[in-house]
């Protein structure tokens, strides 16, 4: 295979960028739902497949999130058209039977809850990556965020205590007039080294 | 912006797969580090950076890493043109003066290691997922893996305690001739719900 065409990785890396403003343009949910769908595609360890979203679009949703976030983050929030929890099923490996059926998955997990939190953080932060990847695949732009209360997300939204949050994702059409400038990169020396 | 061309789309997400048996054809060291260039665009929190990578393909560094990895995967690491360690810096944050100037966000973190800690291991999960597309982007074919000894990796590749390996990840161009179906995937509904 050659590499993708110019367009396409522009889309998804060159010229994609983490927005805080949005465009007044409605996003359509089944092109987020679309989107996820084409980010459960990506390769998680024994197909764990331990992500979890709430999309929270309803003004009630959002009032309820709004506290929770950092007083920087507040507006971006507040003006996003979704902003998506992405968060991890801590007993992800119940679907192990199902979801890797050739080995007793289950049974790595169950007697190891370290190992399991470890396992659902991984790929639940690789299952969000894919779908930063996958919103921009359809044509959205996203605002990943770490700053909020991780405590009081997961008190006000999963109160049973069963999934956890990982990060907060705005979702929407973003507002490249209001852009700053890229910031910088480490060059491969710094990163990565050939043995 | 639309979504993206059917071909791109396929070689990303729906044709894409996890591959455990590689063709006999050379990597070029160009298009992998052309990749990871691409991955680096990819958002991280404050801009933090954490993925580190030692990219193994010598047969002096593959006898290094072979021990290290769970027997399941041996023949994988053995035959793929490269493995990747996937790693992060635990020190990270030193970089942020320059990779985060409008803040004193090292500061975030120099006082919190338990923040560094889960900053550096979710953000380079996100950089390795970045890097997963970003090689298939370049025409190539992945095969990540999270069974193995991460105490023995790091004892082997990062002597001096300041990385810490996060997953391996083979690369080359893959042999679909044997590959099994995929595995399923779990629907929307048990994974999302909007609110």
């Amino acid at each position: 295979m050659a590499t993708i065409d110019q367009s396409a990785r522009a889309q998804l890396f060159d010229e994609a960028r983490t927005f805080s403003h949005w465009q007044e343009r409605e996003v359509s949910d089944a092109l987020i739902e679309s989107a996820l769908k084409m980010a459960m595609l990506g390769p998680t360890s024994g197909n764990c497949e331990p992500l979890r979203l709430v999309l929270v679009k309803s003004k009630a949703a959002k009032e309820r999130l709004l506290p929770c976030v950092s007083s920087g983050n507040s507006e971006k929030v507040r003006t996003a058209p979704v902003t998506a929890i992405v968060a991890y099923d801590t007993l992800f490996y119940e679907y192990l039977p199902r979801l890797f059926p050739h080995n007793d998955a289950r049974s790595w997990f169950t007697s190891n809850e370290a190992l399991a939190t470890e396992t659902a953080f991984r790929n639940s932060s690789l299952g969000g990556a894919y779908f930063i990847l996958a919103l921009r695949a359809h044509g959205l732009d996203c605002g990943p965020m770490s700053g909020f209360n991780p405590e009081a997300v997961d008190e006000t939204f999963f109160p049973d205590g069963r999934y956890r949050v990982n990060f907060l994702l705005n979702i929407g059409y973003g507002d490249r007039e209001k852009l700053h400038p890229r910031l910088p990169r480490l060059e491969f020396g710094e990163i990565a080294r050939w043995e």
